[in-house]
């Protein structure tokens, strides 16, 4: 590589330059401050794991083994892996480092790393922030972990023109079950839910065994009441695709409740993560961009990968998606040399009341400070402040 | 390895539980304003780049290459380095990506991977905090690093007791040049400097050129007085040897005027990091720790690597480290269940106040609630927090 290319930063990664950085930064402090204020308390996890602890997901979750960085450890000769998701390791610590009876709240902030970037123009390097709730299997958790989520993004500023989209992977599975269908027609039926393929789904569920009811689930999968009008009794009597659908609509109706003006979208074939996930689906668009501004959902068992399962229910958002385009305009006040002590204290407290100041260096004058946007002047022996 | 066993960490490689992550939380927000408030802008460096950025200093730093994770890029087959340590990234944006004429000043907190241990009982994946200045070679950007250092170091409440170790890999490297010793020479008395081995030095120094003046900066390394007084003229009068003692010596006065109440140390054969450093050398100690608290030099040419030489000079240091033994008690309200409005405003209120506030999910208890402290109770109609 010529030295002249050593600048070059590989596909998916970038710099932050201050005027975006201190927007992540201010974001950052904000969503941990508000986390904390609903009783979420923050964690560090680690940045390298031994790979059988950051697999406790990907057993059921492929995507993410093949999107985790491997290193030799060099200490124990085993396989280390770069965290790729925080989440099994806030499991992890729920289960086992500080393992409680009851509910556990855990928030976290963090870089992680992906081998490949996750969607169009992703970064390979998101700063993952999220909550996670362990320890309740109700309903309650989920509208917890809902409301909480919608509060983040309010104070992201983002609340205006968002919607919520709920799911939940219930219905699909305990009709799977009800049908008794085969790995083969359940992955077939997954792929044509997302593909949102209506006439080969009509053609694959006409000789299905309750295909009229996994015909229904793809044609009205948006709409609650119709899809109810559409749906066989004895699906509908069925008890775990009961529960699942009374919790989907409790969900609905609790949330709207406490965010009268929000847009409420369902998708009961909404089977992202479908192999991890075990009940209820959550995420919050905005208009115009194609990902989520955070998504999460219910995971129960977790934890059991490090002998204790535990119900849990979280979600999860990139800073750097919620902040992008946005820039902070950074001020920085210059100083002329000198140890006079009116200039001292001038300075100081201009540092004080939250300004940046540098003193200008050696012999340099105002031009060898780039960037600068105000000097600090002596006008008729006092110290003020101006536009440069 | 057996499911009992996927909660153990590799060595050097911990968790961060809620009571210690918010004493860490607090000290990294207190630095980063500290420092914006120098004029110090934040920037976020990737966390992996191609291994050719990252060595920069690697080239004349055996060390950094050593501690560096090294994975394949999925998107290129090229090798990539995870981040050692952020100064050759952050030199990398000043010499390109933000390069401007004049005086640059940034600061930046992020972990760092290292794939062995630096030092007795650290850590792999050090919390590093640190400053740079480009762009001005004179000894006031040292003098204004080390003040900034100091700062630091009194904010995080370390500054009762520490003293201040300054040296200058300028004294022994232009000695090395006027003797015209050579490489092998130049090695073993840095050897001998390291293991403070006077008998041996004295024996060494016997039949070397100039080695009256090794044998003093040896003998007398923490004495400039005394040093000065058994150096000889010629050396003295060596116009590199003698710039060098004059930017330690005025250093030394200028920190002393801003910080009277400072020990402030000299140790002119400190050649730690010898080939990677040019000029001053600093770094804090603090009573009872091996390590340094933070420490920092001058490393002029960075940016060459990246197209651009620039004079810099710059500290960092480890938040764990400076937060060792610290823990924050952690606070959390339970609030009963329910929507009455004069609860729901009693939350929001204690929230607004910094306070942390759950509400009891489905049918819990308060015993469900663990780390609770207190509690918000109806006490005669009105809403009060009370200790559990």
């Amino acid at each position: 590589m010529p030295i002249s290319e050593t600048w070059l930063l590989p596909d998916g990664v970038a710099d932050v330059l201050p005027e975006q950085a201190g927007v992540i930064e201010s974001l950052r402090r904000v969503a941990l401050d508000y986390l904390a204020s609903r009783g979420y308390q923050l964690v560090y996890t680690p940045f390298i794991e031994y790979i059988e602890s950051l697999s406790s997901l990907s057993e059921s979750n492929q995507d993410l083994d093949l999107v985790t960085f491997k290193v030799i450890d060099q200490l124990s000769g085993r396989l280390l892996g770069v965290r790729a998701d925080m989440t099994p390791q806030v499991a992890r610590i729920d289960a086992h480092v500080r393992s409680v009876e009851g509910v556990a709240r855990y928030c976290y902030a963090g870089t992680v790393l992906h081998t490949k970037p996750q969607g169009f123009s992703a970064s390979r390097t998101p700063l993952q922030l999220g909550a996670e709730l362990f320890g309740h299997d109700s309903i309650d958790a989920d509208v917890e972990m809902v409301d909480v989520m919608l509060g983040l993004i309010d104070k992201a500023g983002f609340l205006d023109g968002v919607h919520l989209d709920l799911g939940h992977v219930g219905l699909f599975r305990s009709l799977i079950k009800f049908a008794g269908l085969s790995k083969a027609d359940e992955r077939q039926l997954s792929d044509l839910y997302q593909r949102k393929a209506l006439p080969e789904l009509k053609d694959f569920t006409e000789n299905l065994k309750s295909g009229s009811d996994f015909y229904a689930l793809g044609r009205y999968s948006t709409d609650l009441e119709a899809l109810q009008e559409n749906l066989s009794l004895e699906i509908l009597a069925n008890a775990e695709f009961k529960a699942a659908l009374d919790e989907l609509i409790s969900t609905r109706s609790q949330i709207q409740l406490r965010w009268p003006a929000l847009h409420i979208g369902i998708d009961v074939v909404e089977l992202r993560s479908y192999h991890y996930h075990t009940g209820l689906l959550y995420a919050v668009y905005s208009p115009n961009r194609a990902a989520p501004l955070a998504k999460g959902g219910r995971y129960d068992g977790i934890g059991e990968h490090f002998g204790r399962a535990r119900p849990a229910t979280g979600f999860s958002c990139d800073l750097f998606a919620l902040t992008a385009g946005q820039f902070k305009k950074i001020e920085l006040v210059v100083a002329p040399k000198g140890h006079d002590s009116d200039l001292v204290q001038a300075i100081a407290d201009a540092r004080q009341n939250g300004l940046s100041v540098t003193q200008l260096l050696g012999n340099d004058d105002l031009s060898s400070v780039p960037y600068a946007t105000h000097k600090l002047s002596n006008v008729a022996g006092k110290w003020i402040i101006e536009q440069i």
